[in-house]
């Protein structure tokens, strides 16, 4: 996933190269990878070849990583620190961060439309809607939207939800439809069980994100921890405390296995994943 | 154009509902659409439907609007007033502009997807990537960050020229080129002439920009006049003088006419939009 992605991004040799550094710089050597883990883990259960998997992996991920790269800036989150090394705005300025944010964003379209991704160019076309929708003002950048207006709020747990489910969710379910579109392989109602496995997955990472942003320290973490109960932002554990979060945790994870138990053996790789997200420690 | 763009925004009464009015607030009431209109001349002169070439339109309109609202953030250009109001982040706040634009971008691809605009979906998927590729780090948001980079430094004419290719340039060609790949008319070398107009008419626009900055008040301009001035930002007026400038941006518009002329009255909508682009003062 590494190579892949750096040979999506521009080298940094290929002016304006200051900004190439930086869109480097923010995607490069470091991040958990989950969505591209997710978007070949659901690739290879729907048949598809690895190539063009990569591709579609490495588009969520530049997504990932420029949503990364705005909120930390000032006017966000204002973070300082983001796996493990100061953000990018940090290492660079603020003009160069926003810029390196909105260059990473269309470089996922770009990168969705260079090579055949499906047999059907119709296919191909719906593959880069879907990334828009999920990434756009009514997914990902929407969630981001509610987030910041949620804070010093007492929101209810299915306003909580209803923040994620935007913010990471729609990314992350995403990640598996659009691995899975890569391949011709799925059956009657397949692509709706996976779908509700990466709903219930999605949940569940940001509980442990949660849990892990009030039980950890910055160093374990690679970014800065107590950070949204500094800024009195809800969470899981302010809103349910740390024993329930962690119980709703271990259902989500049980209910995403449940998704998957028609899938056998084909779908080794997501429950593998499955419990990373609910079992990592940082 | 007004009611295109209206209804390809996601409604204001939409949730998240203050990320919605900015996006619309940034978009619509304003404007020269001088984008929009490029793509409809090359369109109608390539026999394409006026109903695809809207959405193209919109499109390319969408991403040039996302590109000022991040330029007048604060931490790029720092503008408070864009066509004669107060600029997004101004009217809102920081972080909402910085959302807006991220979802306007989405949105621009996301429209290329929506519904058929060639009869061959291979032929649109390559529309979304002429989009992406125009507006990415090797096109419009690459120039911008050569444009930050000149600040304070005694550019030659050539670089000016390389930056403006980049930061307005490519999407004006880009506007020309999706409305005629709309249609299906376009015979040999006709696009490359249609694409050599559409780079003389992006960098008359640019040296007419300079002249107007230098020498308008910012009630007709309808934003700050005398900005690039007071920034010390390398300018066509500056480099070379208001009346070498007036006599390259009248060079740009007989070339632009130039590569025109075989087209005959099928590019009457193209001649108008050079006069104007020219002859314009705001």
């Amino acid at each position: 996933m590494e190579d892949v992605l750096s040979a999506a991004l521009p080298q940094a040799a290929i002016a304006p190269r200051r900004l190439h550094q930086a869109m480097r710089y923010a995607v490069l050597g470091g991040g958990k990878r989950i969505r591209p883990l997710l978007a070949f883990a659901a690739g290879e259960l729907a048949g598809a070849g690895p190539d063009r998997i990569a591709v579609v992996a490495a588009a969520v991920e530049l997504i990932h990583a420029y949503s990364l790269v705005h909120d930390d800036l000032p006017c966000m989150d204002d973070d300082v620190l983001r796996r493990g090394k100061p953000t990018c705005h940090v290492e660079y300025d603020e003009a160069t961060a926003l810029l390196a944010g909105d260059g990473l964003q269309t470089l996922a379209f770009q990168l969705l439309t260079e090579r055949p991704l499906s047999d059907d160019p119709a296919v191909q076309l719906e593959m880069v809607k879907l990334l828009a929708v999920a990434s756009g003002s009514r997914g990902m950048a929407g969630g981001q939207a509610i987030d910041l207006d949620s804070v010093g709020k007492p929101l209810s747990l299915p306003e909580l939800e209803f923040m994620h489910i935007h913010k990471t969710g729609a990314l992350i379910r995403a990640s598996v439809q659009l691995g899975a579109l890569c391949g011709q392989g799925l059956g009657e109602g397949e692509m709706e069980r996976l779908l509700h496995f990466a709903k219930c997955i999605g949940l569940a990472f940001q509980v442990v994100d949660d849990i892990l942003d009030a039980e950890s320290t910055t160093a374990t973490l690679g970014k800065t921890a107590g950070k949204d109960a500094d800024a009195n932002k809800p969470t899981y554990v302010t809103i349910m405390g740390a024993s329930a979060a962690r119980a709703f945790a271990a259902e989500l994870h049980a209910d995403a296995l449940t998704a998957l138990q028609p899938f056998g053996a084909r779908a080794e790789r997501l429950r593998q994943i499955a419990d990373f997200v609910v079992k990592r420690e940082f």
